[in-house]
Formats: C-alpha cells, sequence, structure tokens
C-alpha cells in the first residue's frame, strides 16, 4: 500500500514549532504537522478559578478553535452560532487534561495558565498538534514566569505530546492526514508523558474510536506501537528546543 | 485489598435489565449496575434528519442527562442553565457512537432512533450503564418495528455492551463505583461489540485517561483484559433477555 | 356518558406514592395517577438564594420536565434547545408556589429546599400529580432534616395536594387522562391545603382555562365540587403515609 | 377600610381606551386603568405559522414586554438579558388564550394577528389591562381587514375583558393597584367573554393564588361576583367604543 | 427637487418634546420628529459598575429597543428571539457615547444613569431623535437629583443633539424620513455638543456611510454644514425647554 | 511632538500583505501595520442567503474575531461565552459594509463570499487592517472564480482601504498603535474607494467619534485630509499587489 502523500505507514508528516510568532501572550508557537496549522498561545494569569482559591495549586486549561477559513468549506463560525459544538467541547477538554498531566500544580501556585489553540488550517491531527505545539507555547510561558523571578522552579515535569493513529484500508498507520483520516476504519489519538529528567514514556490518554468496522486486541496492539513509536519522535524534538530558553522580556 | 463493598477486582456489580419500565416510547429498558440506575427509552421516527435524506439510510442518536435528584449533592439542570455542560456532551455522543456501530442503518432504512438515557440514581459508571440499557430499548423498540411488519429484518447486528475499568491504590478494577471512581488514577471506559451470530467481540471504543499518574503499557494491558471479561458477562445477559422478544403492541 | 377508562365522573383513577424510589436526595416519591408517574425528589440546601440570606427565612422551590421518552411522540430535550417552554416555566412556578403554601419559612429557616418532578410517564394531570407527589418528597427530606436534629419542629403546617378538573362533552370530570385532557372544553387545576393540626381545607390554586367553549358560573361550581371531593381523598392518603416517619439515615 | 385611592371595594380604577394612539401597525389602543398604561398593538399577517398551513384557520397570539422605565426601580430588559422571564411568558400565555377565545377562526382564516402589548406605565392590573386594550387593538385592525374587503364577516364573536380582584387585609376589592397588590393574601385574575349580538357573559380565564393565606369557598365566591360587576362595566365600554368603526386606511 | 413632504432640503420636520410622558422613571421625554416617536426614561440607580466603584466617578448609558409595533411590518421582539441584533447594539452604543460625552463623570459622583429609548413610532431617525429626548429625559433626572440635594451642581456641561443628513437623488438633504431614508445614496448621522455656558458647538460623532454611491469630499462638506444648522436650531429648543425646571417629586 | 515610534504625524506605520499565507480558502491575506496582524480569508459559496435568491444578484458579508491570545491580556472567548460583544458586531458590520461596496453585486452573480478577519496580534486598527486586507483576500478569491472560469468578469470595480487617524495631545496623527489610540481624545476611521479604472477616490464610511472632547469643523478637516493622504499610498500597494494574479489552482 501506498499512501496518498508517499510515506511509510509508521512515518510522521514532517513537523515544525514556530516559537513565539505571536509576542502578546506569554508563550506561542505555531506548529505544523503537513499541512496542519495550529496557532498556539499561553497566558498566565496571577489568578486561579474561585473553586481552586486559597488551595495553593494551580491550574491549566486549554480552548480550542478551527478558524472558519481553514478548510476547504468554510466552517460556520461558533461565536456566531452562540455555542460551542460538542466536537470542540471534547477536543479542548482532551487538550486541557493532556497538559496538566505534564504539570505540577502545587510547583505552579495559584495562578491559572490557559492555552488557546486556534487553527489556521486543518489538514487532520489538529487536536493532536495543539497538544503538542500547546506544549510547547506553556512551556515557555512557564520558563518566563521564572526568568522574570516568580517562580522558583519550572512546573512542567514531563514533555507531553499526542499523535493520531488509524487502521486505512485494513492497515495500521500513523498521523493520517484528512484524506486517510476521512476514510479510517479505525482512529485513535494517544497522549504521553515523558518525564524531564529521564525515564519511561507513559500513556496519559488513549482514545479509540471504531468508525466503521470494530477492532480485535491484535490491531488495538499495533496502534499502540506505532503511536509510541511516534511519539518518542516528537518527544525528542520537543526536548531539543525547549533546551534553548524562549528570548527574555521586560516585566 | 478489599474493595469498598467486598467485591473481587474483577467481579462486576450486580446488574439488572428492567424491560418495558415505562411504555410510551418504542423501547424502554430501567438497567442498574449496583446503585447506578438509568432509564433508557428508545423512540422510533419515521424520518431521519434532513443531511441524510433520500441516502437510504438511517440513523441512531442518544442523549444523556443526569436528573438534578441524582446524586447527594443536588446537580442543576441543564435546561435551566441553557446549556449541557461539556461532560453530557461527550457521553451522548459516546454513547450514540457506541449504539450505531452495532445497528446495520442500510437495514434500518430511512428511519432515526432517538435514544435517551436519564439517570434516576448515580454511582459511577453511568454512561457505559446507559449504553447498556439503551442498548435494550434500541434493540425493543427495533424488534416492534418488525412485529408490526415495519421492517424485515431486525438492523442490530450486534450486541453492544461496555464497562468501566480503573486503576485504584495501583491495583487495576472493573466496574468502579463513585467511592473508587473518585480516588482512581486511571478511569478507563471500553464499548465492544458481539456479533449476533456468534463470533469474536471486538472493541469499538476504548477511551482511557490518566487522572493522577501516567500509566505503562503493562497496566493498559491488565485494564483491557479486565474489560473484556466483564464484557463477556454483560454481552452474555443481554443476548439471553433478548431472545425473548418484548410484548406485541398494537400499530 | 362512560368515561374511556370506565370510570365514574367523580371517581378518581387509582394514586400510589412510593417513598424513597431513589435515595440519593433527602427525599424522594415516585407518584402515579392512572398511567401518569412522576419522580419527585426534594434536596435540602443549608443556603438560601442571595436575596434572601439574613432573612431568617427559607426558601421552597419547584423544577419540572418531562423526560424525552415519557410521551408515545418523543418531547425534544429541553436541555439540547437551550431553553425551558414556556408550559415548562409555568408549571414549575406553579408547583412551587403550591409547595411554599404549605411550609412555614421562619421555621424552616435559612435552607432551601428544590423539589425536582421529572415526568418518567405522561397521561395527564403531570402538574397536579408533581404537587401531590412533591408535597412527600419535601416532608421526608424535612423529616429528616428533624431527625438529624437540624430543626427542632416540622416545617410544613398543612398538606398540599391538587387535582385536574374538567368539563368534557359537556359533563364536569375529575382527574382526567389525556384522552379527556385532550378533548376537554373547560381545564382547571386545583390544589388546596390541609392543616396538618386538622381544620377545613382550603384553596390555595384555582386556575381554569376554557379550551373551545366559555363557562358559567354555574359550571364552574361544579368544578369546584368535584376537585374538593377528589383533594379530601388525596389529601387522606397523604396524611396517612406520613404518620409512618420515613427510615432514618446517617448524617 | 378605606382603600388607598379613596375608591370603594367594587369600584374600577378611571379606565380609559385611546384608539389608534400609534399608526404604524392595523390597529393600537393606549389603555389606561389609573396609573397603568399599556400600549397595545395589533399586526395581521396573511401568513400563519407553519404548523397551520393549508388548515384554513387563523391564529391569534400576543406578547407582553414592560418598558425598563415603566416602574420606579428600573426593569432590565428582556432582550438584553437574551431570555423573556418566566412571569413574562406566563402572562403572554394567558393574554393570548383570552383573544383567541374570541375569535372565530376559521371566520379570520389563514391570517395571524400578534397583539403586542408593551407595558409604558405599571402600576398593577398590567396583564388584565393588556387584555381589554388588546382586545380593542385586534378589534380595530381586524375592522380594517373587514374594511378593505379582504374578509367578508368580522371574526370577533365576542368581547373579551379581564380585571383583577383580591382580598387585601382580609376584605375583597376590585382593581388593585400595585400598592394594594403587593400586600394582596388572595390574588386573582378573572377574563371573560361577552357575546357580540347580546347573551350571558361567561369565563374563560379564573386565575385566583393565595399569596399569604388560603382562601375559603365563600371567599372564592366573593372574588367571583366582584369580578362579574366590573366586567359588565369594561365590556359595555368596549362595546360602545367599537360601535364607532375605525378610521378608514389606504390598503 | 421636492421633498415628498414638501420641506426644503434643509429643513427640519415639526419636532416636539413631551415631559414626564410617564413618571415612574426619575426623567421621562416622548420626543417626535415627524411621526417618528420614542419614548425616552431616565432611571438613576445609586450605584455604578463593579469595575467603576470606587472610582469617585459616574457612568451613563442607553438602551434602545423599537415595539413591534412601531413599524407597518412588524418587527420580531428581540426578548423572543433571545438576543439583541446588531443594528440595536450599534445604535445603543452611540446614543450611549453622545451622552456621556455631555456629562462631567466627576460631578456626577458613584451614580449610574440608565437611557431608556423604546420606539413607539418609527419613521426615519429614530436614533438621532433617541439622543436628543434621551438628553431631556437624562437631564430632568439629574435636575431632581439636584432638587432633592442629593448633588450640588447639575453634571451636564453641554445640550447634547443629534440629526440625519444624507443625500438622496444626488441632492443633500437634512432629518429623512423612512422614504427618503430608504433610497438615500449617503447617510450620515451627526452628533454635537452645545456648551450649556454657551461656546461654539462642536461634533462628538460623525458617522457616514454611503449606501450605493461613494461621496466626495465636496459632498461631505456639504451634509456637515446642513447638519450644523439643523442642530443649531434643536439645541435651541431644548436649552428653551430646560430653562423652566422639571415638577419637583417627594424623595 | 515625538510619536511613541518616531514616526511622524502623517506617516503610516510599515504594512505589508502576505497572500495565500493559508491555502484552504479561496482568497488568503495575512496584512500586517506596525504589529497588528490580521489572518483575512475569503470563502466563495455558490450560493446566497435565502432573502436574496431569485435576484440574480451576489453578497459579501464578513465576520471579526481576536484571538484570545492576540493582547497582553487574554480577551476572553466569544465562542465560549455564547455571544459576540457589540464591538464585534460593530466592527464586522463596518468591514462587509466597507467591502460591499467595492463590488457589483449582479456581476457576482448568486454567489456569497464571506470574508473572515481574525485578529492573530492586536496593536491598534485591526479594523481598518481587517478592510485592507480583507480586500485583498476577496480580490483574490475572486480572481480564481474567474480563473477556473466561473465569472465572466471580476465583480470587485473598485480598491477598498481603510485607515485610522486621531488626535492625540490636541495634535492630529495618521495610524494610531494602542498606545496613542488608548489615550487618543478623538478617534476616526475613514474608508475610500478607489475605483480599478482610475478616477477620483472618494469616501464609503466616515466615523467620527469624540473620547474626551469634542471637535471643532477644523480639526475634522485636519483629520479627513491625513486619511486621505494615507488611504493614497495603501491603495497603491494595493493595486500594484493584485496586479499580478493570484496562483492558479484547480477547481
Amino acid at each position: 500500500m501506498t499512501r496518498p502523500d508517499g510515506r511509510t505507514p509508521d512515518q510522521l508528516r514532517p513537523f515544525t514549532f514556530e516559537r513565539d510568532f505571536t509576542t502578546m501572550a506569554d508563550g506561542s508557537c505555531l506548529v505544523s504537522f503537513g499541512d496542519t496549522r495550529v496557532l498556539c498561545t499561553a497566558s498566565v494569569d496571577d489568578d486561579v478559578p474561585r473553586w481552586m482559591r486559597n488551595s495553593g495549586k494551580g491550574w491549566v486549561t486549554a480552548e480550542y478553535s478551527m478558524l472558519p477559513g481553514s478548510s476547504p468549506e468554510r466552517i460556520g463560525r461558533e461565536a456566531a452560532k452562540g455555542k460551542q459544538s460538542g466536537r470542540t467541547v471534547e477536543i479542548q477538554r482532551l487538550i486541557g487534561r493532556s497538559l496538566r498531566a505534564a504539570c505540577d500544580m502545587t510547583l505552579l501556585g495559584e495562578r491559572q495558565v490557559v492555552v488557546d489553540c486556534d487553527v489556521l488550517q486543518a489538514d487532520g491531527g489538529t487536536r493532536t498538534a495543539s497538544i503538542c505545539g500547546g506544549f510547547i507555547a506553556l512551556h515557555d510561558a512557564l520558563s518566563r514566569v521564572v526568568q522574570r523571578g516568580d517562580l522558583a522552579r519550572h512546573p512542567l515535569h514531563s514533555f507531553c505530546s499526542a499523535i493520531s493513529v488509524g487502521i486505512v484500508g485494513g492497515e495500521p498507520v500513523l498521523d493520517l492526514p484528512y484524506v486517510e483520516d476521512s476514510k479510517a476504519e479505525v482512529d485513535m489519538n494517544v497522549v504521553m508523558l515523558s518525564p524531564v529528567d529521564g525515564g519511561e514514556a507513559r500513556f496519559v490518554e488513549v482514545q479509540g474510536t471504531a468508525e466503521g468496522m470494530a477492532f480485535s486486541r491484535g490491531e488495538l496492539d499495533s496502534l499502540l506501537a506505532l503511536a509510541e513509536s511516534g511519539l518518542a519522535e516528537i518527544g525528542a524534538a520537543q526536548r531539543e528546543l525547549v533546551a534553548t530558553p524562549p528570548a527574555e522580556r521586560p516585566a
């Protein structure tokens, strides 16, 4: 089988992280996986939601949106409709849970970080790209809080990366673009944490859905193996990127 | 380790299906897993959503809600708030996808079935109970369509059941009540299909989330094994139940 | 004239109160009048709405909803539509006013009780059944507050019951099922209080509406007489029921 | 007992109907009862709601609103809040039902009339004033449809009027201003129809609510008698007014 | 060219201010320009929005609405639709900004005034009439605060008036009724302040929009000149009116 | 006076148009004026809103949004709040009107183009940048419709550009960044059309608002002159850019 873009089944699309694509928020990263491009920003607020006050702990949350022009068929603007779709809600909850899992909330202290993931161009895998890029924006934003002396230690204990896998035409494949995703029999998103100080990568989210054909335990195992290999590559790139601290900014 | 209710780690709570608990909708089932009780009804509409007209195919969808008094702490009514929570949306999408996976939409023809799952009492596992009981309501509703001669063949090709598994205090356990769920390190919901005409059960949904501690591949394997064993038991009970057709009703 | 179910014009449908049908809320009652079945729960909150704080008084309010599958034709879920219908709003205001009229708010103290009435099966008279069953749930909930020592005296000074009457085919009848209600010329709901310590029953709500034919003063008198006789029977059943206190629960 | 404004218990406030106060809608009436002033307009649409098409029948509906500045304490604008209050919904349903009861829908044909009642100044009894003034606006609007030859016969078969009665300080009184209404023990709104061609006036709506003290059958009878006498006077004024047809307008 | 109502291009429609048309709000004015009639009320609240507390300053804001029956074609009620239209939002923001520009917020102190402009009858120029009439309502309301001794000095430093100008059939005209407005090539609203203590009138808002044909700098100059002349006339009328203080009221 | 960024009062910020920044929509342009960056996309739909069907004419509309991370202080997401702010509504109406004024709707035929303007980074002048960049996206999208043979002639008859001017510290200045805008006494947005086939540039929108000090006719004239000079420069850049057609795309 040849994939539409000529990749092998276990090959990622070319991916990049463009740091500080915008400079108003504390952290910003334009992430791309193939033609999928997501602008992630992380805004730090020195306050937490009411229900967390006086807990001594912080909070990380995420919001997700597709720009109307990000798709060949225009997507209606959710602000104009007056509500977020079920898909949007599901995705932003997934991003938020994933990033929270990488963060030591006690080290963060009573601060909230909102990670906004706005899809500029959509070609499959927008939620996993959002997690990968949102992690960089979050990491840089917290690095700047450390740089300006407001945090003693960086609160992220792990790298967090995500990728999609699926079964297309009977074959398990890694990192599906839209053309594959739309005809996949099984679609799975996998999120893993890789500890900053080394150690084994572990799962935080496994979400597999049969779209047209239920899957066996053997197929599930193949998908998980593909995901683990792709995530090792992405996690290594994140680790290399943040080894260089972000440009300092005046407080 | 002893579980709070004395079960072994691989033991289900007592579960029952009370068919035709109400008699207005085409199918109705009051399902209980321990203290969790969900009233599921299936309403058949001889029309489909606009975007499916003239496709020759049908549709199955689900809605989920918790009654305000279903929990020790009253839950605000979503109709009064004017919107469904993200959790509700996520759950009803899961139920809908799961039940659709069991149904041959071409056999169903241009009909829509809405499966309503209203939680009367909540003690953990409400979404998986909804899938199990919703399946019975859906099956009975479609049996009645067959009985009154409007369908030649029953459109459900598989039994559909679901259960939660999780890691609590480091140990994988099956079918978590609230007291375990609220402190679980990992929480996973698994949905499987078992073909009506026999054959291997397969996965349609696997949704695992680390709540406090990421999980290894080995732990994931243990959880999947627990789920498979519990789902075999539930699927057998469903199979036995629907072997007796529901009471006929005048058209 | 014969009524569709063979009753005489002044005869109630068989009615039952099933106490503690669910056990999460402080009080719970599954009430049925014929095929109409409503699950009523009463949840006590040791706080009052903001505008009542420091008044020394409590508050009783009600919410009403029909489950989508409670009717032969599925009823759209109000939480999905994002708003409650005018009918729902009208009904829950009626239930709330009626139950408040039975309660001494100073004895209740700064507590709020929400009585939720969720219609599991609808066959006419759901609002009056909600009042009758909601009263039992409320009474039991407050009895438990007394049992655990948080209230010195039970704050309900009266029994509260309600029934529908109407003119069907020119004849005044009591307790209309859907088949009568849908063709009634006049439809009236009557709510009365019967003091706990004896004494004359009195009206708290009289809501009569001509659906197709205005009514004379004489017809109005006949309807009120029918209602008074039916309410005497229901009130007696409530009085007998709560003579046995509800099962105690640990605080 | 003296009433605050010196009236006897069975005396109406001075009331007036100012026809064609505005001239854009087909019918318009500024009604006042004491300081309560409501601008009622009736707009005829040569179409009916979708569910009535091809029924050969028409529809009359009403909407009600209080202008924010109509009360000493400013009332928040419902359009700004994004929803109508329960009180508003209840009131406009009452107005609509009352006016519909006066109209022969088959004579009206497939037309819809919307009667808008906007309270310019509120001093108690706004819903009953709306019915009285809305009737005039509706009558004039339909007279103009007759005048321009689009209807053979006027479709209103009865005059429709409404008034409030209540028990204040133990005494039954007619037509309560705000100062009485706010301390009434019982509050009742009564709507009656008086046939255009003579004949006995009859009830279409009786809505009585005990605000602080339940009421006996005898008290109810007194209230109904007060209402009947007041409504006779209002109905006579309406009859006299519409005896003069409204000014003709070009089509 | 003759205008439809026979006016010269630089002539205003007859305009009037009817003070205290209603008496519940602190200030009230029924303003008319030709057939356009707007009821403006000003309600003073001895509190300010949260974000202004402890600023020592006050706030003036406006709300605008068209009554459904104010137009020959009924206008759907925004409260029923659940949201205000973009046009409404634009207009009420314009009114609010204009009136605020006339007020010394420090003299006003921590008070909020809401000016409600409800259009009873619409024939073009409703937003500019609202500003003119809203100014009178606001002025009278604040005069009464001064009268009852709660303000040492009247906080309005300028008269505020507004008018529309436009190009119709190639010719610049002043104060357009609907029949002109609907076919105008250019539509412009101009708001000016005229200091209470004399001095030159100046602009606060200039909003010009080409509807069908862009306009040259020369045309813009003609329109501004027309507006300035009309506003001088309106401002003089306002000045004369408020020279007589409003009737005093008990606190 | 020196401006914060060293410009002269009549000098624009550096501005660029990055064509086809994204490639899913028919036209796309990332426009920047200094640090303000807006992603504009134009999506062509071969259908028009219902009220325009069978008119033979097309429609151009715009939507505007600020990304939450576009500002140093995070901006709440309107989709999450469930409504668009008044400011958003005002801005997108302005953009839509401006772009429509440049388009021959009969040449466009029964097509709708939606121009989405999403602010990636905000530093003043986002609405005027949206118009300038939205014009390029719209122009390219329609060029592609011409290229694929679906339109005989390009429907834009004029270039459309916009800029802000204002009075800061008493001095009229062109193209205000946030730091100037936030303290400006007068803020004005001017939109002009420059015909494709040459000829005089003319105004389509003039929106001037005094923020703290009303302005004289002389000041208004100075602002308009500044705007005219800036718009000449921007219009020339647009003209040069679109002289090169956009890259062709397969249908």
